[in-house]
């Protein structure tokens, strides 16, 4: 038997790192500035154990372009490197600098924010550049400054170098043919803005003019004296690294447009998240305004890691229903690089989850209480993300009772509990079902709502598109309620009490009648049924009952409801009035062809009420009605 | 100067490979299996070359489980490798066994689909195993087998292992602890049905039992007997692989089926994709019908890579308006695990996205010619598809005249040209425009369409959402047309002609006529206009100008049309037909209440006809027609 080493060939390994490591080969300069932020905060962290004797001053990181030297170089004034640790850390890929540093300074660098990906991130620069020099000086004074280069080959060279006298590391990469991209000033600033925009050491790229203020005795025609100054692109304190008490409202908003620069709305809430245990995430969220929303595609929550950014894409660590909401989510406890299956079954990364639905539902309980009037006029821009909520996470629907506002037709909004209270009195019918009214459409249904009205009951407004499936939820979870949409019966058959009722007309009149309607209205898809009403209620009726129509909706709004409901045919009921004066005078048509006028006229009206009046029909009912006005 | 050479420590390469390689470890499987084709179709390719002197026969590869000993093996009929081959292709991490074979020949490797990512892949199997052995025998009698072992560190085993005395390689993993799930049948089931439904060699995956066929002399009683035989889970000749010429319609159905067997519906057209140059690419695409359709977002189309699934997820590689498609692209030239930015930029991938745009532009021109009729049928559930097309690939645009149709309220189809001709004798305007009417809604725009077509124009029916923005492009495109919706304005004024008007009314009586009306009306929403139409005609139109409307639904369909118009306040005109009967009984009354109240009538009336008659408004005028009912 042999034994042996499995040879990793390197050859082979540096195109490995080109075409696996990193798909996007834009990624290169994040790693590289990650690498000059880590050096910087590893010296301060140094500094302040005691363990460094030197100045830390203000430390900037420096990018700079030559383009006509085809250069990009990155200057940092952190711990830099000696000739040594270059051969550690540089000449040893996938020996991750950062981690044995963490190894040795455990409990003081988690807070630190090291990022830590240095060997193999630092190899990355070979994606776009046909040679790369390192020029570093190390902290410790008694070590000389070095310089590296290699061309992507395993072959490397290493000298001392002391031309170089500050402290630091500079990396030159002398850009390859293929990726000259790199050397355009737009491109450079965007990728800064994209991945650095809020990294914790001030970056330089060029200067700036700014034009200082004229002195107070300036004369009149006094031109302001300008000045060049460092252009600083990011911004190292973001307001989700501070304390929400030392933040106002303004800070916040400030904050969403320095975030969304193209964005001209104002948030209606922000959601500042701040965990240490037993994960570490901070962030702020933001509920913008939706409707008319265009930007809604471009403008998503950022995912970073210690103020780097990673990406946009957060299925998975933000719960489905919040995916609307826009901000800011930090934390170097999710899994990079990782599929979205894998996502979603990771623990930290579904405690995470869980942890921002709870956040979320606290802030809303906290903010209804806080400002009621506030909160109901902000509820039409919330209630989508709120009722999917609801629908999809149980631990949200769980405290949903406390934030959720069911508002009235006429704009009134009730929590479950005062909604409850209210109506409990004359909404229950005989059976002890509390009937909850609603209508999808104030304008539509109109007629119906203010034939509920008028006895004195509710009528909800609930006009999202999943309000099917949160009736269904609803039902399912409390005890003895039972939703109906107005239009869904007459109102005495929705809310059923043990009340006497009158009737005008016999058996055998209403036989009779019936039969005439029915015949009449030679129909199918409606069912005449009659009704002894208030003789003022309206003499026809349509109605469609609650079960089909909100299987028919729920499968609209795709998944739930019946299997095979979606296509089944529209059916109506028709309720006529048996006490109405329309009825009677029906009855006592004798003219067939009259008689069937009538009946007709009123199908007519009935269905306009119902919006069902349309095409050759209505076109026909209303050149009659234009006849009649000429009459 | 120091010189030396950047060495990769292994220790680490491990743990990169389970991070980095790959995202989602079930792709494993996909990897062993792809290896042990890759082994057999290399034999295959020798014996055919003359280079390997033994007997192919009908090699298949074999998935074994085996729960409790906690394994999982993949068995070959292949080529097999020699000690020195294990130390060369397994030992040497990232040194392409199939790169090597390929370079060799060259030529004729190509054709012979052999995958090649050998080395690289078959590390995949650390990320589910604790313990890998290769046991494997090359086709070359005088090497004798070996046995190779390895628990994840890099160290590794070789021995001489007599008891194998077949050809091929086996492939034995023992499943760690925090990957039984690939110790359960039904989910390595799900993986070979996901990866290698259509792989080139068999694969047998466990038994099944199947029934006998009676013999024909069989009696009353006789039961039928039984048989275990392989349960072969792929189809090694997939459809797309074949020469259409070789395939009739039913073949492409049941490879339909095939591919989505939770599929009830039948695809409406297939196109099926064969290119060698300037890359490589075969495959079918089905037109699904698109109404009701409920898995549209599950059954995607599937990329392969010589018939080994790679992924569902092909956005950048199709064409978008072709992204509701289904079935299956397979071509070798898409590069994998690279990031969509990165593959929009790509050559190949450009090329391979434009090829398809025109193979499917030129399969509905031979489609329509072939069964004009049949073609008409399918219009409505491929009209998304094609008119998103048309606006968002400008080489497609261009091809579209052939097979773009463009039906009318009666249903009946036009190609451009037949449009233009039937329409350019009687809708050409003054100015030599021609005016294509169109409706949106049968339906609500009804009397309209009836206008229209009493004076024999062709009124289309265009009711995709996206029209707004297709008439854009058609105007812009082509000389002097003009779209305009049926209720854009009365008739007379779409198609401006030069005819004489007759007018009833002096220009004082319309004067007092219009102050009534604009009196009476007092709604500002509406724009009086007075105008000399046919006796006959309705008294009272309600319109809105083509230009806002389509303004605001361009933007209610996301992007293109003018910035806030989609905040513009609804404006109507109400077209005042100055020679109705009613306008002459509302300049001859003369009590001013009766007056209002039939103008009030007569504008419900109008506002019946466009929809706008809602709410309480739509209540009274039903009230109070029931009143009039029973007078």
């Amino acid at each position: 038997m042999t034994k042996g080493n499995i040879n990793v060939s390197v050859e082979n390994i540096f195109p490995l790192i080109k075409k696996f490591l990193y798909s996007d080969h834009e990624i290169f300069l994040r790693e590289l500035i990650s690498n000059a932020t880590d050096a910087t905060l590893k010296l301060k962290h140094l500094i302040n154990m005691g363990e460094a004797q030197v100045e830390y001053g203000s430390p900037m990181i420096e990018v700079k372009l030559d383009k006509e030297a085809k250069e990009l170089r990155i200057i940092d004034q952190g711990i830099g490197m000696s000739a040594a640790e270059v051969e550690k850390y540089i000449n040893q890929i996938a020996f991750s600098g950062a981690e044995e540093f963490l190894e040795k300074y455990k409990d003081n660098a988690k807070d630190a924010g090291i990022i830590g990906h240095f060997g193999l991130g630092f190899y990355s620069a070979f994606m776009v550049a046909e040679k790369v020099e390192i020029i570093t000086k190390s902290y410790r004074e008694e070590e000389p400054a070095v310089r590296w280069i290699c061309d992507g080959s395993p072959e490397f060279s290493l000298e001392e170098y002391p031309e170089k006298t500050h402290r630091g590391t500079e990396i030159v990469l002398h850009i390859a043919e293929d990726s000259t991209e790199f050397l355009e000033e737009y491109r450079i600033r965007e990728l800064l803005n994209k991945y650095n925009k809020f990294m914790p050491v001030p970056i330089k790229f060029g200067t700036k003019t700014i034009t200082l203020p004229l002195p107070e005795d300036a004369k009149e025609d006094q031109k302001p004296e300008t000045e060049e100054v460092d252009n600083i692109i990011n911004n190292p304190t973001p307001a989700w690294t501070k304390t929400p008490s030392d933040l106002k409202d303004e800070d916040y908003k400030a904050f969403y447009r320095e975030l969304y620069p193209t964005q001209f709305d104002e948030p209606l809430f922000h959601i500042h998240l701040n965990v240490d245990y037993p994960f570490n995430l901070t962030g702020i969220l933001f509920f913008p305004k939706l409707a008319n929303n265009i930007n809604i595609e471009k403008d998503k929550i950022q995912l970073y890691q210690n103020q780097v950014f990673v990406t946009d894409e957060v299925k998975g660590i933000v719960p489905d229903f919040l995916m609307l909401l826009r901000g800011v989510i930090d934390s170097p406890d999710i899994p990079l690089n990782v599929s979205r299956s894998y996502l979603q079954a990771d623990g930290a990364v579904k405690k995470i989850s869980s942890y921002i639905t709870k956040k979320v539902a606290d802030k809303m309980a906290s903010l209804i209480g806080e400002n009621r009037e506030d909160y109901e006029s902000k509820w039409n821009d919330i209630k989508v993300v709120i009722e999917y909520g609801m629908i999809s996470e149980d631990k949200f629907y769980e405290k949903s009772d406390k934030f959720v506002l069911y508002p009235n037709t006429d704009g009134k909004y009730f929590l479950w509990n005062e909604l409850e209270e209210k109506i409990k009195p004359i909404q229950t019918d005989k059976d002890g079902n509390l009937v909850i009214l609603y209508a999808s459409d104030a304008h539509a249904q109109h007629s119906y709502i203010e034939t509920a009205k008028a006895k004195g009951y509710e009528v909800l407004l609930l006009d999202s598109p999943i309000v099917p499936h949160l009736i269904q939820k609803l039902e399912t979870s409390k005890e003895k309620i039972q939703f109906q949409r107005v239009d869904a019966d007459h109102i005495n058959n929705l809310i059923k009490k043990d009340e006497p009722v009158i009737a005008k007309l016999d058996e055998k009149q209403k036989e009779s009648l019936k039969a005439s309607i029915e015949e009449g209205i030679s129909d199918k898809t409606f069912t005449v049924q009659l009704e002894d009403l208030d003789s003022t209620d309206a003499p026809f009726i349509i109605t469609q009952p609650e079960f089909i129509r909100r299987m028919k909706d729920m499968q609209a709004t795709g998944g739930g409801g019946m299997f095979g409901m979606g296509n089944f045919p529209e059916m109506y009921n028709l309720v006529v009035n048996s006490n109405s004066a329309l009825a009677e005078k029906i009855l006592a048509t004798e003219n067939s062809e009259k008689k069937t006028e009538h009946i007709k006229r009123a199908l007519d009206l009935a269905k306009l009420s119902q919006n069902l009046l349309k095409g050759k029909e209505l076109t026909e009912f209303i050149q009659r009605s234009y006849s009649d006005l000429i009459k």
